[in-house]
């Protein structure tokens, strides 16, 4: 296997102000590097764009903070072309966060092989990856989803939103998603969701409220704001609330003054005697996630669906696009190079 | 037992704008009332003073709203004057929400008589009562504290934090408490806490940095504000909040945009793994609670400190005194009447 001597990649060029715009990012080629001892060449295949990815570009982020001009951070799929490590060998299919790249150089580490037999290896990054764990852990090994109980997942075409969703009805919930624009929420009820409810309606309360007449035993929070507004009065007493991202504030400094008022959510948990979690999808999830959710995948009872964006030069746009709500649903991919070992 | 012809009660004269002022309450003289099929008459010996009680004044309160000239609500401890109620007879003691009044009338619901011999009678308005409860289900209950964990409890002097203090050395902790000055901070340490930290000193955070090493297992919050954002770094990944109080928001309007940021106590819920909790005292409370309680009360290995005004005119002075911090050490209570039931 050959590869270019010019690696391209995509760097910081400017910390966003609110949300990212295409010329916050840069192209970059580089020279090809020379590998050493112990290290591997990655091709990349299929690239993920993330919400959560907003989070480390502002300076001093809580989650670290990327240096201007570094290599985006992301997780992709990616075909092993070159390997000087014993657990690694050229046609291996790897998952991990090599970067937005079209070839990565490293030494595996966080890197897993691939069964491919298990699903096309863009699932790798939606419902057998981040995603998929992270609607697991929030829905049913954190979550505690039982049959009967009325789950509201907001972002609900998104990547966790619409595997949590199908997860919620697996697990015998009435399940409402939240989306933008009735598009959305068509495509997402074609999931299985029993409604789901357009927050820029002008009735979106109201529609929200009457949806859940006995009000909400799981709220799966991925958005924070206005859409949550309408959720909180809905909860039901000892409702759970599995915080697992906040969309609506990812572009906000911190600690700036807002209407996001801190001791009005702070009373949810007196008045509703809230429990509200938070979770890293890995350190938290259970030793069966993966397992399981093969198993409905392979079932066709969790379906992946998946916004595809092509070329590495569009990642800036896609991620953009994922803040400015222009996402179609699902997971949004990026396709960086062919999948050259598929099998014929 | 005889009963005067007027009785005395405090109203609400007018919404408190911020913290309460004396003058937001009326004291008034009534009708002694005649009792009905059922009801009985109570003399109030002991009344409670509680920060929770500040929520209910807002027009549109959350937990509901006080009309202006209602009498105010709120624990107490009474002795029964007249019955006509076969589960009530003259002579009981009796705790529960009579409210702001010298005697008071009623149908005796939601009233418990005390078995008097487990302590002594204002004990039932804290150890034994709401307070010592609240604590219980925070630590124990939800809270899961466990021995060699660190548990950091803010308001460590008021009634809630003095007990949760006392059940965490119990249960093996390290226990930190939070309080205001030097004086109330050697109080708290006196009750066994091993070290209490003073929030209005220019070090606060250092100091509390330094005496949470390990970082923090458990945070049991009854303040929120400016006392939390330098406990909320020092959380460890999965650490659980019993959000059982928040008197710096108290006074604060509803949806009022302010410091305290929502999107950034979110971000801890991904950060910190947080596990978050709400509960009504009476709801998530374990039936073994007052048992409990009452067994380390005999046994002393919780002591309940009190800070005690005279008369039921002084009931708007100690409710504005909590606010503005001038309160002594643990549970606030108006001595309203003499114990003349009291065993000779």
């Amino acid at each position: 296997m050959t590869h270019p001597t010019k690696f391209r990649q995509i760097v910081l060029a400017a910390r966003p102000r609110g949300n990212p715009i295409p010329s916050d990012f840069r192209l970059e080629e580089v020279d090809a590097v020379t590998l050493g001892a112990g290290e591997i060449l990655t091709r990349t295949i299929w690239l993920s764009v993330d919400p959560f990815m907003r989070l480390n570009l502002d300076e001093g982020g809580l989650t670290g903070s990327l240096p201007l001009g570094q290599t985006m951070t992301g997780g992709a799929v990616s075909e092993v072309v070159v390997s000087n490590h014993p657990d690694f060998k050229v046609g291996d299919i790897v998952e991990g966060r090599t970067g937005w790249r079209d070839y990565a150089a490293g030494n595996g580490q966080g890197l897993r092989v691939i069964d491919r037999s298990l699903a096309p290896l863009s699932t790798f990054l939606g419902a057998l990856g981040m995603p998929g764990i992270t609607a697991h852990t929030g829905m049913i090994t954190l979550g505690a989803a039982k049959a009967g109980e009325t789950v509201v997942i907001s972002a609900a075409g998104g990547a966790v939103g619409s595997i949590a969703g199908q997860i919620g009805k697996i697990a015998g919930c009435r399940v409402i998603g939240i989306a933008g624009g009735p598009e959305k929420c068509a495509a997402v009820e074609a999931l299985g969701f029993d409604v789901c409810i357009d927050y820029r309606a002008p009735d979106y309360a109201e529609k929200l409220k009457a949806a859940c007449p006995a009000g909400i035993d799981l709220y799966f929070e991925n958005v924070g704001g206005a859409v949550s507004q309408a959720v909180f009065p809905l909860l039901k007493y000892g409702a759970r609330m599995a915080v697992c991202g906040f969309i609506a504030y990812y572009g906000q400094p911190e600690a700036s003054p807002g209407p996001d008022h801190l001791p009005d959510f702070y009373k949810l948990f007196m008045i509703k005697g809230l429990k509200a979690f938070g979770f890293a999808w890995l350190r938290a999830a259970s030793p069966n996630a993966l397992s399981e959710l093969a198993e409905w995948v392979k079932a066709h009872r969790i379906v992946s669906r998946e916004t595809i964006y092509n070329g590495l030069e569009q990642a800036p746009q896609a991620f953009t696009d994922v803040f400015a709500s222009k996402t179609g649903m699902g997971k949004v991919l990026i396709h960086v190079g062919p999948d050259q070992t598929a099998p014929i």
